[in-house]
């Protein structure tokens, strides 16, 4: 059976959840508290190198990390990805775009928010952050104007990925009441059959 | 004709020269001055919304943003991109792995030093910046040490998308001599048919 390594508040956690569950795929889920150091022992840094949750066991062992490249991976062949080469490149675009322009504010954000002390030094990163952040989002709300999901007007992993976060950003200090769109497409994504919250997990 | 808005110095648009020059593509390369908003511009942020250089317009005109995307969707059914799906996830996985633990320190702490004056208080990242670049670095080491190239033992898009920035890892203060296996790995990468420096644009 597949085994998941996986953190339950984590969003990059929860893109892997949310497609499991929606492709029908069962699972078994190990939690590590990243708090706690969990992804640091030697045994997980067997598994992951770079010490992140997710990271995903095969059926046959073999581990893959990075919660897009997982995404990407369950996704083949399933309507979730694209199978034309145009549509799978801006699937991709938009996975590359979270990870480089959106985790890195939105859910940094939220994460010193919720799980640093009140007076630690990190704090003093949230202004830019949230300016940064505000672009990401910007660059989404005009995207979604016109459209339904972000690529194709069909529902994908891309939605999936910029879901993850873009749900939480109240929680790293943003107003998303500023973003009708986003605040519709969040809507339609959480109306999708078998959906999941973050805190649902078996 | 392939058109790409590129910035001569940028790793991220070196990648995409790199792959079209080793799949023998010719392109129209637009030179974009990213130190002179010249990716701000309402004419370019019509095409990349997100304003980033490299962007690639494919011949029906039709946009393509996000280097790693754009090496994936020009590298499909050739050497360059592994046509099994757990190969291809671990592609994925260096690709993301690049933007997210990588590009950002490592790519970033060469861009202050290069870019902005003495006194720019940006400059004060550098250490925190470092730290977690050499963390990138050794997670790099470590999986080379015993490897010729980053996956399935062959020269793929993820061996480009790493080499851009690694490769100049000491403009941003690194000193790529603490890491042999990185060194070996770059001298086999730039002994690639067709490879170029990221000095060579037409």
């Amino acid at each position: 059976m597949l085994k998941l390594y996986d953190y339950q508040d984590s969003g990059n956690g929860y893109k892997v959840r949310l497609l499991l569950a929606q492709l029908g795929r069962r699972y078994e889920r190990i939690e590590l508290d990243i708090d706690r150091g969990e992804t640091r022992t030697e045994e997980f840094l067997a598994i992951n190198p770079n010490g992140r949750i997710p990271t995903l066991l095969l059926e046959n062992g073999r581990p893959l990390a990075e919660s897009n490249a997982i995404l990407c991976y369950l996704a083949e062949g399933s309507a979730f990805l694209p199978s034309t080469a145009y549509a799978r490149a801006l699937v991709l675009q938009w996975l590359f775009f979270e990870q480089y322009s959106h985790e890195p504010y939105v859910a940094v954000a939220r994460y010193i928010l919720r799980h640093l002390p009140e007076d630690h030094p990190r704090r003093r990163q949230l202004p830019e952050l949230r300016l940064r952040g505000q672009q990401a989002l910007a660059v989404m709300e005009a995207h979604l104007k016109d459209r339904t999901f972000l690529v194709g007007e069909r529902y994908s992993i891309a939605d999936i990925a910029l879901y993850a976060y873009s749900h939480l950003a109240d929680d790293g200090g943003y107003e998303l009441s500023a973003y009708p769109a986003i605040g519709a497409w969040l809507k339609r994504v959480a109306a999708q059959p078998e959906h999941r919250r973050l805190s649902d997990v078996d």
